[in-house]
């Protein structure tokens, strides 16, 4: 093992770079993964702009694919050498959130182990994935083997993308026979669209402008699509579904504008499930809300983790419900993170998702 | 029969006066109920106050309790003369919404069968029940004998207050052990309170201010009340939990307010029911909604009806889990149904549910 | 309208013949409908026989496609001449079973208003569909018109074998990645395959023998198809699942071995779905139940109705997630029921299910 | 620390001896708690009888209560001389059956994470509790501090018995207005008859013929006994229910016959949720089960465990919903253990539970 690895660093809102640091220290229940591929999220945009803080000098990147290379001493059941993801949350296990179910509001071992978000700890409370190694903690409850015959890009999307978008679908508890509308179809309305499908939703609705995105939509699982810039997107709900709403409303951008529309096209008795990640105080229209008289369910879901989820996305994979590889649609080393962020961040040249390689 | 009857009507805003009516027709599916016992719901006085708008002429009341009087042809299973309650909230069983669980949603027989509330017919859309009569539409899915040596006081909070409090237990769905808040100690507020107690619920922390109402409280549930006059319940709520905050929180006032301390208090993870009724937009606070990524959840509850709820609330006060009686603070003649409405939209002499007998 | 009928009655075990009936009178709830085609039922074949009692004179058959031939005085937001399905089970909507949420054990008004399959009346213990014309009882909560552009073949199957093959895997409760396992797959097998398929199950093991039905599994949705005959199946799928076993199973046959089998090859924690209709005891083997401590679920399910279900079912077919018009291999004129039960029963040439047009 | 401590462990069939045995080792996640209160299992007695197979020289028993003598070395959040509980499963938190909320199937780090009541740990894998000292393994998942001012009587029956009892009551589903009958009322069955009152059932029917038992149950909620020599149980409560049957029957015995009563008195679409371990294959009566048609779901639970269920438990106890100390009938001393199960095992006295002090 090398004394030193590269690392895409927060420097300050503005600034990410690559940069040099120590090998980390493996604590007993940690695993060293070697990175093989990883990608750049929409929060770690945020990050960069100084939106959402972390500290200076973390690595940032949250989705890890690649090999292990050293396993802590308490870990069994893994050898190293071996291909692995971990989920974008990493819970411990043993707090009392994991205990009751909340994996991704792990307070680990705090007085009563629930903190908001707590799970998530790549590139948010402990150094990322955007680098040459990266340390998996709680690895028994997070590593998850790659299956044979799956390549990185077609695991690439399970540690947060998948897992989120699906989870819209999941918590908006979609049953045979659903009507769902998807506001957004960025690679996680993409998945909620995907997460739709195979819950049996039979009126998928996307909602998006952008003509590559929503050809994407159709590919995964989308029946229409609604270009809001053509026709106000209420309206035509309204009118697709004949004046009933939609059952569920995956709200999956992170506006004021999207959240209102959801609850615009809810019918009575259904529910918004929420994936956005918002910057500003909401407001719950009374019209739409019913007064809050309408058995309406407002959800809002954090990407799962740990190494069952994880199991279970690949095994979507490999039985070829749904292929993600077309939103890889660029390829940049970690040397050249810092074009990749500026690429990513302006979403240009019809940017879905990038793969880096170390 | 006689031809004519008394009836609590809608005659414009800030008036509802008792007038003389003509006995209704009894269609194929209705019951004709001679009233024995009603009451006057917070609702009635948003009619009575124009801010929600009914027909004018309308009968008002939906809590009936009463002697069936007459039994459309096709109504069978039950007979003339014997006692029965009804549910606000009338479901027809038959429509889409129905089929579909959403009892209260439902719009007959309209294209798609859904209509927001469209269940709460009596008071709102068909004559109610401070009258000497009542039509109950589709009676054989809504009339529920009452037991044998039940009080009409004892089953008088089963049709609205003790549906939709419980409502906000169960729609939170409260596990054993749970840490519960219920914000406002009003009717719906005591019967939430007393819902969390039977669904498991072993802290419940009621918020109110009113001395007399703080008793009931403990009296049917709660734990510990708050005063939200003496100290701020947002902070005393997070000091009772240790910073944790709770399982689930009831909403039981309609207030911005008190809807935004829910959240406040709502653990990563946590549930708000809403039973309030609100009359503006709200506001959903960033910080307390953590951005979207706290996995909490925000549902809305409209008070279930029909027989098979009745009857199950009924067997909740036969089997002495719940004595609502102490709700039953003043009594007055349907013929004084304008001082009634006088002292419970003043809420004067610490009134909290009023009986009105014909 | 004609004064008599053409009908498919059960004279005797052994027996059901073609006979001449007087046109049913049509109540105030119910609707008449013109049958354009029906099929025979497995259960159908258990009345032929004798095993399963029904009244002598009874028509047969519950699963109707047709078009409005007369509606009963109360019946509205229908007309005659529409195209129309009704589910295999009508629920009355309004019995405390259906206000409960449990449809199929409708015991309509009696008492409390449970009966065990009382929702079943086609063919059970009202006249059933094989005939010119059937008499849909609480025409309001069961007719459910057909979307344009379907043909009778297209909808055939959700009155029965469709609905009750997806409830075995709504019943088992699938998650996305779930491993399930489907033993046999007749009709209902083969819809509970396309039903595991549509709520996520990513591993769809099928047991079957027969090469035709082998392949339309495939079709519809198994991963892998297990040979009884070639491989004992408990063996094989714990080897499939490197000794896991599976998450759900789902029974399809109504035999103790699959029964057995289905235990055997279950997870702890995991659902054993059964849709089979037995004939004798069934027996539970110690060790498959890991002697009452494996968290495991055994749920049966019968068919379930109402127009919303019928309208969720169609809306599977028009978005096209699902084609079971492969399933209809045989055609028979009504006139020619007596030879289409002598070959369903017998399970000649290879049919799996036959359309029969008076 | 002593080097040696006092054991009970188990030598043959027949035999389970008071032992020394040397101190354990504290793995990195272990923690040594010294016992202050245990207490004697029913299937202890299995063990002891050579009917459930146990490793020669294991210390047996699985419900402590103590203080930390020693914690591993990356366990936190804990100190020692801190009274804690366990429960009688212990979750690793981090197995792929963790993570997927089976924590009593827990297989730990094998392949696939999941062993039929692989989280069953003390007095069947390692050793058990009924000592001066025992080793919790998974500690940071499993310790639970017991709150101020609750004696070891009181939170004795939280790790077993408690947790198990409650679990047939939230494994049943039971909802507020719910018919519950409890089969037996043992320790377990107590227990349950108490949670089915937790969580809201209003009719619950206790199936004990023990005086003393039926005395406690009506404490802890019972609201009727039907003593079983007096009267055949399934007609009594068949008339209970004016033949409806319940909605919930639970088994807290272990036999055919009252697993077999269960089902008989079982309404359409109930559940029977099981609790006993059974020593021989079931039967399950065709008519009862309505051939597979009814609705109906068999489900089996074994004790949830974990420090956030100890929680929960112990809360329950904190807010007074429950005491269980009047199930604690007999004291005994460690080394007075051999009596104290020749006692228990002989349900001599009016035993209930004993206390074990060492």
């Amino acid at each position: 093992m090398p004394e030193m690895m590269k690392a895409a660093v927060f420097v300050e809102p503005g600034r990410i770079t690559l940069d040099d640091k120590p090998m980390p220290d493996v604590g007993p229940n940690d695993a060293l993964i070697r990175i093989t591929t990883t990608t750049i999220c929409g929060t770690d945009v945020h990050i960069l702009k100084g939106e959402y803080p972390v500290a200076k000098g973390l690595t940032v990147g949250h989705e890890p694919v690649g090999t292990i290379e050293k396993l802590g001493r308490n870990v069994s059941g893994y050898e190293e050498g071996q291909r692995v993801i971990a989920g974008a949350i990493c819970p411990s296990g043993y707090s009392n959130a994991c205990l009751d179910g909340l994996h991704a509001q792990d307070g680990q071992s705090g007085p009563h182990g629930l903190k908001p978000m707590g799970g998530w700890r790549f590139g948010n409370t402990i150094d990322g994935t955007q680098a040459e190694f990266v340390l998996v903690p709680d690895a028994m409850a997070n590593l998850a083997p790659v299956p044979d015959g799956l390549s990185d890009d077609q695991v690439l999307m399970c540690p947060d993308i998948m897992s989120t978008g699906f989870a819209g679908a999941e918590s908006g508890n979609i049953k045979i026979g659903d009507t769902v509308a998807v506001f957004a179809q960025g690679p996680i309305g993409l998945c909620a669209t995907a997460g739709a499908k195979l819950r049996g939703a039979t009126t998928i609705i996307a909602v998006e402008t952008v003509p590559e995105r929503a050809d994407v939509a159709k590919q995964v699982g989308a029946d229409i699509v609604v270009d809001f810039n053509k026709t106000d997107p209420v309206d035509e709900i309204m009118r697709l579904t004949d004046g009933r709403g939609v059952d569920v409303a995956i709200e999956a951008l992170g506006l004021q504008s999207t959240f209102e529309n959801c609850l615009k096209i809810l019918k009575p008795g259904g529910t918004l499930s929420s994936l956005g990640v918002y910057a500003d105080d909401l407001t719950i229209p009374l019209a739409a809300f019913n007064a809050g008289l309408g058995d309406q369910t407002i959800v809002t879901s954090l990407c799962p983790g740990g190494k069952e989820r994880m199991r279970r996305l690949m095994n979507v994979i490999v039985s070829e419900r749904l292929d993600l590889t077309p939103l890889v649609t660029h390829r940049y080393g970690l040397d050249q993170i810092e074009e990749a962020y500026e690429m990513f961040a302006n979403q240009r040249d019809g940017v879905l998702k990038v793969a880096i390689t170390p």
